[in-house]
């Protein structure tokens, strides 16, 4: 491992970028998003993951080109296509107008059909905290779980984010509906390593925390077993649903994730709350949390998104932490 | 067990809340709420909750006669004050406020404040397919789990509802953020019976199916582990900004709950996504679910909020199932 700077790692990924033949603002913006989730930490979605988001847009045909647009709405929601473009640039824009649908209604939400993987879901609730916004947002995926009371993959793992501002120093939750995610669940395999608590059931349909057992059987677990199962089939449902596009079942039809939907909102609390209480409601949050006493001594408890936050701010400090093989790959592309 | 009409239980009910100073419109309102949640078989918040629903407005100067009125709001986004009145009535009243905001904006968001115990959750989520719109809602409640990373209890466990018209045959997720209610731990616990799953920690910290080691020790276990906790303090830091309300940590200081804050969102899908698009992908939904292997012979799968109409249609054919000691304790009051 080593650390390079925030700027170096960027300028990177737009060389690649551009080479490939994106405009100068989405090669930009890709980038930048990239770059920001190598810093804070969400390793899966960085540098590991940009050969095989290259890789998916020959595959699925998604066209670099494409432009979001608006397909239908009410108001305060609305339902914009996201034309197989890019799934990064489509979220970057249409959170962006929940943004200014928040300005002008309080709240705004744009459901989005027909884009492709946007990587890091916290990334656009991040976006909304920006323009001072509580941020959520969701996106269905191809199936990886199984539903609830059967082995049998059909429902999406389905990622959902919440943020809070401010944008310097946010609350986040950014999680899917498995327990594991299955890149957690590979690397643990790979190295020999059970998980820390169980995280699928095994070909003989016994809970195991061996991720190797789990990957064989496919049958990773929802959080909260049939709570997680429904939690997953609700999203995966409102997604389609609100935007018009398609639903975990029909994608899988595809045969690899593509033309995913997703929903945005922002709530514009900076003027419906006002910014001192805003910052004295999530003070008094945090400070409960820190109070409580940890189990560890090492590990004092944390608030949703505080992990985050130490990673990103030793990124910032000492350079973006990066896994030579991945650095030099970019390098070579 | 017994089985009586859905009207003399409702009748019986409204009977109890006028004797005790309940105006006829709000009595007939708090009547069919319990007298629904015991047909839809959330016994939990039926017969066996009346009495100390009873014993917490006293308690808790709960003031039967209070209005919620709104408090500011910006366009699709109200807060309304529950001037700590009945939970089930401000619920009532701002929920409906949100489908005239849905009829305006496309959605409409009420925050309430300084609210008491709605019951149960998902009837407020229902009541907005009644009205043709997608229903979210959730509540924050007194700290009742222990965030992840320490064995106090400090985080509510916050129920979520998401319904899904129609109103007729709806998809219903309701679901607090703990894996077992407390309820659930008490009735195993008292017939001496083990939990399905591991539902918390016992005194030494081992993950535990035994609810008296969990109920003694007061580590109940989030769904999800590390990501019930983070939705649970998401749901709540949400519920108090948005509603300009208290935290669970500040309600705690009560010592019994209170003067809760809660969300409540209506999407207008009806006029958003149309009649036949969403019979269409509800459907497919449904149809893509019960496909499904089943792990059991005797269990398809089910979609969310399918166990709950399999109950509410044979309550609707043979009768309300209710226990004798309670229905009885109903007549005696």
């Amino acid at each position: 491992m080593q650390r390079i700077p925030f700027q170096v790692l960027q300028d990177e990924y737009i060389r690649v970028l551009l080479k490939t033949g994106f405009v100068p603002e989405r090669a930009a913006l890709v980038a930048r998003r990239f770059t920001e989730n190598q810093r804070d930490g969400v390793y899966s979605h960085g540098l590991h993951r940009f050969p095989s988001f290259f890789a998916s847009i020959r595959a699925n045909g998604i066209d670099i080109h494409a432009t979001p647009i608006k397909a239908g709405g009410l108001g305060a929601i609305e339902q914009w296509d996201g034309n197989m473009g890019v799934g990064l640039w489509n979220a970057h824009v249409v959170m962006g107008r929940a943004v200014e649908l928040a300005r002008t209604h309080g709240m705004g939400c744009v459901a989005l059909r027909n884009t492709n993987h946007w990587m890091r879901a916290g990334a656009y609730a991040l976006q909304a905290t920006e323009a001072g916004c509580v941020g959520i947002c969701w996106t269905n995926t191809i199936p990886l779980l199984p539903p609830w009371g059967s082995a049998g993959v059909r429902i999406g793992n389905n990622p959902l984010a919440i943020a809070v501002p401010p944008a310097e120093r946010p609350m986040l939750l950014d999680m899917a509906m498995s327990q594991y995610s299955n890149g957690k669940l590979e690397v643990l395999h790979q190295c020999g390593q059970k998980l820390p608590l169980a995280g699928g059931y095994d070909a003989e349909g016994m809970l195991t925390r061996d991720p190797g057992a789990i990957l064989a059987a496919r049958r990773a677990v929802p959080i909260g077993y049939w709570k997680g199962s429904a939690l997953a089939v609700m999203l995966d449902t409102l997604a389609a649903l609100l935007s018009g596009g398609l639903s975990s079942h029909q994608i899988a039809r595809f045969g690899s994730e593509r033309s995913v939907s997703q929903v945005f909102i922002a709530i514009d609390v900076m003027a419906l709350s006002g910014e001192s209480a805003l910052a004295d409601l999530v003070k008094s949050v945090v400070d409960d949390l820190h109070q409580a006493t940890p189990l560890s001594k090492n590990e004092a408890v944390r608030y949703p998104g505080e992990g985050m936050m130490r990673i990103r701010e030793e990124s910032q400090k000492l350079g973006v932490l990066v896994e030579e093989t991945q650095w030099a790959a970019l390098r070579a592309m």
